[in-house]
């Protein structure tokens, strides 16, 4: 039986063949990488040149992929493909043309903020009361679905999150979370995880959350059994179409770069209590490489092999071929007004 | 008798020498010009290189000033000090070490925000619920403190500008906008003019405010004897202390710069239902070579020389005096978490 092609819907690794191997050994067909957070437009151009010389060095390994069927290609031939995406949309620099460069470029995914209030919507360090910004937002979103870039609303407030899926015309996505109702709202300050009707109306819409074994996800303790737990009850309560991995896996990093992700440059030192180090990974997943584990714990649990498919990857699949292709629409119309 | 040193607390005109012989004309000591709306930091930068090849080119005319003694210098030489300025954040690109970097180069005044929400607050076209963003526009405004560079809440909303006045240590300006109870919001969106309450907090801080000549921030049909009258109810509710000009004069920009106000590169189109033409200015300010006969026209409604000297120019070089030299102070504490 060919084993279902296996995508993990974010990672934010530092790029080198250690890592590459990792994606091998635990079978993935497909990683959505993180280029940019606080960065802009040129680092993040600089980011994405270091993965393009990836692509050269080791094309046993990866190789880049801007759909779906050229995903599945890539899997097929034994690699892992490579999704380009955004954690935030400073890369954009407030430039709606900006979606069109960096599409053509290869991105595919971003989200609409990082934890802060930026010039988009909020984000889910803030409060809940400031959704969507109603001029940029609303038009980063339309210009978003015009030119073929899913929506990621991962570390958006609820609000924006609602708000963004509200306006799109295609369904959006949770690349890496999970479920405060089953794990909690996630540590202190960060409020990463999503409240249940987020989560159904983003499923409802025909969208993905990508559950997360980050540690600070998940409640202290949580073992293989919780997680495939957890799997099960987002199952039974979005609908097994709607759920699958977002592992949110990062390692390689020096320690600052930690730093760099909570304060970015709008700080001197992270607003977070939590000290600013590398996370430890539990024992059942110390590494991507781990996957093929956590299928077969959810094999255990009764998962059958259809749903395990659209679990492991298929969900992801159907999400990216409704989203990664061009709109026809308006190239005006994007850039109105509210 | 020596005539008042006059201050025009912002202008926004292409820079030419056209311009600097108006300033001469009408007895300009300082203008606060402004460098940046939309504009990142490398782009701001090439506007400060911009405005050096004027100061080479045109010396008889005009000269850098960065505090309130090399102002009255320049002016004291017959020339105009330019103090340079920021609409917007912008060019900060959420990096509060920018902050010292532009001080350095000699930005003395910055906007937070320009019309519409960005990283550090929100505009005043946003709606009212949204105030100073917690995070990196608290950082903003206390490394603005520190640099001293003096924080400016002209476009931004009326609970941003109450925000950034809490938090601030040293009083803040609105440099040019006019009391909305006199003069109304401003045209549709615009909603420019400051409500009674926040002119007041700024006064009773030690801030000023700069009235401008702009016909959308004027009633219809304001004649010169109008405007003086709103200079005399100012005056009388605020304190002669707390007003003085900001005429928000621009001129010698092709059309499509006013697009590029109103709508950067976040939209195609203005938002704005007006068109995008640059302002016919009324016939007793058709620039501000018309100073003179502004002052003339608050003489004769009665103000005398020691209050005109205030509105002139004094209380905007005592608020430069007070706000453009760096604080004694903590440098992590200004980037430190809220």
């Amino acid at each position: 039986m060919t084993p279902p092609l296996l995508v993990d819907a974010l990672q934010l690794s530092r790029p080198e063949r250690a890592r590459f191997l990792e994606w091998r050994q635990g079978g993935l067909g497909c990683v959505h990488v993180t280029l940019s957070i606080w960065e802009n437009a040129r680092e993040t151009i600089a980011a994405i040149g270091r993965w393009n010389r990836m692509f050269a060095a080791h094309g046993d390994l990866i190789a880049p992929a801007t759909d779906a069927a050229s995903i599945r290609a890539v899997a097929a031939s034994g690699r892992t493909a490579v999704v380009f995406g955004f954690q935030n949309s400073a890369a954009f620099e407030d430039d709606i043309d900006l979606v069109e460069i960096f599409h053509r470029l290869g991105v595919r995914i971003a989200q609409l903020t990082y934890n802060l209030q930026n010039s988009a919507g909020a984000g889910c360090w803030e409060d809940d009361s400031l959704g969507l910004a109603p001029f940029f937002g609303r038009n980063l979103v339309r210009e978003m679905n015009r030119c073929g870039m899913l929506i990621d609303i991962s570390h958006c407030n609820p609000k924006t999150g609602f708000d963004a899926l509200a306006l799109s015309e295609v369904p959006i996505a949770i690349t890496h979370a999970n479920p405060s109702e089953f794990a909690g709202t996630g540590v202190e300050l960060a409020r990463r995880n999503k409240p249940t009707a987020l989560i159904e109306a983003v499923a409802q819409a025909g969208g993905v959350i990508g559950l997360s074994m980050y540690p600070k996800l998940l409640p202290a303790g949580t073992a293989l059994a919780d997680f495939c737990r957890m799997v099960e009850w987002a199952a039974e309560r979005f609908g097994i179409e709607a759920v699958a991995f977002g592992s949110d896996f990062h390692a390689g990093h020096p320690q600052d770069v930690v730093t760099w992700w909570r304060a970015g440059r709008w700080a001197r030192e992270s607003p977070l209590a939590a000290p600013s180090v590398l996370a430890t990974w539990p024992d059942w997943f110390p590494s991507p490489a781990a996957f093929p584990a956590v299928l077969e714990g959810l094999r255990q649990r009764g998962f059958g092999e259809d749903d395990l498919a659209r679990l492991a990857g298929g969900n992801w699949l159907r999400l990216f071929a409704a989203t990664f292709g061009p709109r026809t629409g308006d190239r005006a119309q994007a850039g109105e007004a509210p």
